[in-house]
């Protein structure tokens, strides 16, 4: 839906309802104040809510004399367009505002910054490639892949005994595997750690994204080259970009058989902001190591500590050291609707959603509370739930008119629970730009109106 | 990839090589014509192969002094684009050959007619969604969101309690669910009855793709407004087009869950092409009565025979009747590399690639010969494998450079096995246009040329 501007603040001190809102004020305008009490038994039943919403509304038109059902609109009464007037299809000119976007509270240096998913407007588990979020070092550029190589070879003498060079056909010959990822910027949510409440979802963690990559398994192609990994214990990734992005990638992830070399997304090749058309894929890794425009892997035995491994990246803790190569994503989750810069229009029955994700495996559970953590309802997770991927979360909710925080604790596999910002500060101090994955707040107002805020 | 049109004849009879081609003469002739023997047991063992691949090829090229990999090219010498640059993204200019097609055999009335899914590019199970096929028979249009409004009737006084008109924020603040389907037009394939041999997959079996579609269970809606589903058996779907599609649903669908009034497909708002703001998801029943551009549901106690079940989407049956409301899409597999229209590039080793489907589950397994079906391989499902969703299945394959017929066959979780045509025509005659599940050939000429031929 379309949105606009609106600035008066509803917290003091915190910018509201920025342009990239999923509801605008002609939304809610357009929704009709009519309100009938419709959640029977049986609806409730359905759902397995119990009688904890039974008294619940839905706003609901019935109004027989609803002049835009009665009467036919001209897209009823008219011949539409043809089948492939758009041969590359967009979405609908009402969804405009529903775009990547950079933050305005983020300084741009030359090409290299931020854009944002929208994650307001997102639903179930994949992220359009359209709307995946951006970050580059030295900007973007669409390659050439008839010109475009990769190599693998190795730091030391032997220890690649045949370097080769592959085009993307020899690559796309063979086997390919397809897995739906999460993919997110070690910086995601970095702004938070500062107490700098950005206004949106799409600000706080628009970082993130999922998608189903396709593309060969970097151990196959390293067996082919006869890579001795007896020798080689870490991989170097190096991309094609003027910043020639380099990270070192430790060989139990190659040995899984999860890096992937990969070319494909989303059913069709890489966009060449995503790394067109070659990028490496390290499920549950930060996305600085999922090297974009990938040119080469060489095979090494320590790690390369390279300039965006040694400067950028790095975890400064409480005592003033830095630590280094932390880069598996911890569970983490996020309420996407309602979230900030949202209004509820009217009391009653609202869906509460969200998205949770762990580098370290699948989703095991998902808990919601609406008083700021003091009680906690499990949420009902949506098929399929994917090991490193985003799983979507739902919980039925019905809103009384009170001021309400919502939030929402992610649990994995391996039994990772997502902290408390007091929990997640208790260890790693308030001084990190990267590796926030705290509990999300968002403070519904008694006028609806949803914004970010932090609590302890 | 690009690719040109190429039209000299490889198989008397038939068009070969469309526009549409994944390889073209371009791609082949940038492949290095120098082969290694690089399968070593190793690679093998990794991909499970076995001895019976061992001797085969990969051609990679291992030159030190490829020029592509020693001079470094103008991307990596220079500042990107910045983000943001393109805030919904698109595929790069180097894949602009890839997009809808309609076929030029077909005839189109109006803004009646199709296009078809590029599924000889696909990868993996998603499509993009600016990839979907299209089949509209009035025409398409972009519906204002805010306007359109979807209503819940009777077709008897009493049978729902309480008719209703929903605005679209009225349904988007109900529990939503999220689920991964293919979705198959009834004609597809269609032309294949008739041994019209169409050059590529694109025309064969294009009107096939598969989406995370997000919406409201029918079934909850048809409860909040008090419908007696005692009474009423069956639903009709109306669309808000100019041609009012109109379709029966059995009440059993509804009742199961499955069936969807969905706003959202792949994460984002549902095209306009593909029936923005709202359609109906009937999860392994064909395309047409996924109702675009819904408008409205009733409950009924009898099938309505609407034209469009009663004039079209009826099989043509070998004694003269029509068979009519067969809408379940059987279980149907098609490979789409290599697919006709392609070209081999070297002997030695290619991956087979393809899509397998059910309407009445998930797919079990997908066999594939390279001799016409005299002897099958399994191949491997990729991961997930969902209910009445595309399955993406792969197969290591070394090409000798003999003629080869390559098929696929799946068997779906309830035992059903894709017919050969022999099998399909013996029960359904040869004069139907919809539901030809039947097995697909594809010729590999020793030349590598690909084209499609049928065998019994």
């Amino acid at each position: 839906m379309g949105g606009k501007a609106k600035t008066d603040p509803v917290v003091p001190g915190r910018v509201r309802a920025a342009p990239e809102n999923f509801l605008s004020a002609d939304d809610i305008a357009a929704v009709s104040s009519g309100r009938r009490d419709v959640l029977r038994r049986g609806f409730a039943a359905a759902l397995g809510l119990g009688g904890a919403v039974a008294a619940s509304t839905i706003p609901a038109q019935a109004r027989a004399d609803d002049p835009d059902i009665v009467d036919l609109p001209p897209w009823s009464t008219s011949l539409g367009l043809p089948v492939a007037a758009t041969p590359y299809g967009m979405p609908s000119r009402y969804e405009r505002n529903l775009v990547r976007r950079q933050s305005p509270g983020l300084t741009q240096v030359g090409a290299a910054s931020v854009a944002f998913t929208p994650l307001q407007g997102s639903f179930g588990i994949i992220t359009p490639s359209g709307l995946h979020f951006e970050r580059h070092h030295q900007g973007w550029m669409d390659i050439d892949p008839k010109r475009h190589r990769f190599m693998i070879n190795g730091s030391l003498p032997g220890m690649v005994a045949r370097p080769m060079v592959f085009t993307i056909d020899d690559l796309m010959r063979l086997p390919s595997v397809s897995r739906m990822h999460f993919l997110e910027c070690g910086a995601n949510t970095g702004m938070e750690w500062g107490n700098v409440a950005v206004p949106t979802v799409q600000y706080t963690h628009g970082m993130v994204s999922c998608s189903e990559f396709t593309g060969v398994e970097l151990r196959l192609l390293l067996d082919i080259c006869g890579a001795d990994l007896s020798r080689g214990t870490f991989v170097l990734a190096e991309g094609a970009d003027g910043s020639s992005m380099t990270r070192t990638i430790p060989m139990d992830l190659v040995r899984s058989g999860e890096v992937l070399v990969a070319y494909g997304q989303n059913g069709e090749m890489l966009r060449p902001e995503n790394g067109y058309p070659l990028r490496l894929v390290v499920p549950g890794v930060q996305g600085v190591s999922w090297v974009k425009w990938l040119r080469r892997i060489e095979l090494g035995d320590r790690p390369w500590g390279a300039k965006d491994e040694s400067i950028h990246y790095v975890d400064l803790m409480p005592d003033g050291q830095h630590r280094q190569y932390t880069s598996i994503q911890e569970v983490k989750s996020v309420i996407t609707t309602p979230s900030g810069g949202q209004a509820l229009v009217g009391q009653g029955f609202h869906a509460i959603s969200g998205l949770a994700w762990s580098g370290r495996g699948a989703v095991r559970r998902v808990d919601v509370s609406v008083d700021g953590g003091r009680n906690w309802r499990e949420a009902t997770l949506q098929q399929p739930v994917l090991p490193k991927c985003l799983t979507r979360f739902v919980l039925p909710w019905s809103w009384t008119g009170e001021r309400a925080i919502l939030q929402a604790r992610a649990t994995d596999e391996t039994g990772h629970v997502q902290p408390t910002y007091r929990q997640l500060r208790a260890v790693r101090g308030t001084r990190s730009i990267y590796h926030n994955n705290a509990i999300q707040s968002w403070l519904v107002d008694p006028s609806g109106e949803v914004s970010n805020v932090q609590t302890a």
